[in-house]
């Protein structure tokens, strides 16, 4: 009997050989020990939450004999909570956010899956720069929608403008980015942006569905050496900013973020009411009533990014020492260098033999390169020195 | 410019009665204070969580500063908390249900989606007894199928099984069906379930594609007089069960909850994949962390559910006083009397000139009834009284 949907039979099957990378992984480390394998495959942060999480939890746990504790909120939110949010995220973004140009949802995930439930029509197009997470491509087509990528400028991975320019049709809906990226560390320029504001103004000016850009932020505040990640909501009226607490708060399983509309946007409460009630009809219903508390009392609160700069360093001695070729992350906490030979998966299985594990850069649309998370201790990075350099000499 | 989708728009335009009705609700209570309006409009627990909850959560606010503590983790949820998740619900299913039969989901509202994402093709017909919860239409419609509901017989809202069988098409790919009911508090006996059961393994016998039972939950646990709530799980083969833990341990807004395929359901481990990967594509990823750690401490443990049969009587005999008709509730918090006159959008109109907010049937696919929710203090009924009169007189 045909037990699930076409769609999901094409996908479990495209899915497998990810899947059997992992399940190797997890050989590797039972055979030879966990600390015998360096794993750099996952972006799983390993610093704890904040002193701020903790505390917050202790004070929570007081309250919850109270009725309604747990029950029941709007769907946007805890008023308060969204309230402190509107203050934060205005000041990270350096524009002034009110209150309801904001729906605090199941992390990230939930923001940008919400936000295309609102907008988009079947046969609509996303596009997104390449490389990308994996993920957009699904949730385009959650919604009858398809993703189509446009790859960056090699190495460097900074937008190709023509390239997007071209890819443009009267199907594009959504153009999604995320800067600082995950897996390039790329951080898109203010020119660059207004380069790409300028493109979508001339194509909406001949349409009467505007083109979003939706910015994906969750790295937003792991920039490094000062780098400036500019906003898109003075940059762009039709921008929506989604973003999460996984990353800053290390609270990535607790689901918890946001979506911001651009407050400029003409009519903006017909565009909130629509991601409001999307949030709740495909089943997310308001974001975790805990990690909304949570929220309230740990908000402005962050890791320590500089232990995330120190490794940073210590992953580009290493590359260095080994000889490969990589643009220094300007923000996040990935490297993404060319695989030497020119094979990501061949060379990611060079890499697993020397039992270092990666992501081949197929996973994130762009073959040819490799995805390393360091998103780990330090002592694991420069342990992995000799493997590295053993995997670049067998390529 | 076109801000949203064209569903979402046909959407807003639709939900905007309801709306209204709720904003009447607010003025009255802005108007004549709280205390002098009796609503019954919202299933939304007045309880507060057991003990356990308080004190599960003080244990995890200890543990917060440990790294990855509410850090990713496998999309069908800790496998500890899942494994102890297994033991319930073989206990209150009667049946053996091994831990990787369930994924633990953002609530029940989030198990529906998955499943529905991991089942349907555009185009297939998801059938529900009426009257029904309003968003299964939503759910549906999320993954480009349609609602079809079959109404139930008048006034006791057990099932026709003629109508269903009538109603049953090559498209049919689910019927979700909710016992205890809101908003009827019908209970589905083994006989009516057994009827069904026959009728869908017809059907099945000519088709490729089977036709599941979709089990949705959340009351199971609040059934009255000792009332049985058959399992489907050995009823019938192709059956998922779907609950939450918003009622029993009064946590609605914290969002957690499961999907449990029955395991006779033979390759039931590719549902099973294809459930999971749902889950994590259309942005859950996974149940909130904190929300399983409580569950792992305090599954087991429930609100005190004689004070919700105490409501029960208390309302009971307020309805009769007045000379409404109903049929008592089985189960779950709702009554589900006739709107006297017929029209129940009138009725609901007349209560609230006495200061009573009631939900109209309509909402639930059932004109001529209206739902009173009686999760709220027994005080609150029983000042209710002379009101419910006034109402039944004016009709």
């Amino acid at each position: 009997m045909e037990l699930i949907s076409s769609q999901m039979n094409g996908y479990m099957d495209k899915a497998s050989w990810i899947r059997k990378m992992f399940e190797e992984g997890i050989k590797l480390k039972k055979e030879f020990g966990e600390e015998n394998v360096h794993d750099f495959s996952l972006g799983n942060p390993d610093l704890p939450p904040p002193a701020t999480v903790k505390k917050a939890l202790a004070e929570l746990a007081d309250q919850a004999d109270q009725p309604f504790f747990l029950g029941y909120m709007p769907n946007f939110g805890y008023p308060a909570v969204r309230e402190r949010l509107a203050e934060e995220v205005s000041k990270e973004q350096g524009v002034s956010i009110p209150a309801d140009s904001l729906v605090i949802t199941c992390g990230a995930a939930g923001a940008l899956n919400s936000v295309f439930r609102a907008v988009l029509n079947p046969g609509d197009e996303v596009l997104t720069p390449a490389p990308f997470f994996v993920e957009y491509g699904f949730y385009a087509e959650n919604h009858g929608a398809t993703l189509k990528p446009v790859p960056s400028k090699p190495l460097t991975f900074e937008l190709d403008l023509e390239g997007i320019d071209a890819a443009i049709t009267d199907k594009t809906r959504v153009i999604i980015i995320n800067s600082p990226n995950n897996p390039s560390g790329a951080i898109y320029s203010r020119e660059e942006l207004d380069g790409l504001a300028a493109i979508l103004n001339k194509h909406n000016a001949k349409r009467e569905r505007p083109i979003y850009i939706l910015a994906d932020e969750p790295y937003r505040f792991l920039a490094f050496d000062g780098a400036e990640v500019p906003s898109l909501l003075d940059v762009y009226t039709y921008s929506i900013v989604c973003s999460s607490f996984s990353k800053n708060l290390s609270l990535a399983g607790e689901r918890v973020g946001y979506a911001c509309v651009n407050p400029a946007i003409e009519g903006k409460e017909k565009l909130m009411g629509a991601i409001i009630m999307a949030n709740r009809i495909l089943g997310f219903v308001n974001a975790p009533a805990l990690a909304q508390k949570l929220l309230g009392k740990a908000l402005g609160s962050s890791v320590d990014v500089s232990i995330y700069d120190r490794r940073r360093k210590a992953m580009a001695e290493v590359l260095d020492n080994a000889g490969y070729k990589y643009t220094m992350p300007k923000g996040a906490f990935y490297f993404f260098p060319e695989a030497p030979g020119g094979d990501d998966i061949k060379f990611c299985a060079t890499l697993q033999e020397e039992k270092i594990l990666a992501v081949p850069g197929t996973g994130f649309g762009s073959p040819g390169y490799f995805r390393l998370a360091f998103c780990v201790g330090e002592d694991v990075i420069l342990r992995a020195k000799d493997a590295f350099k053993r995997a670049m000499d067998k390529a």
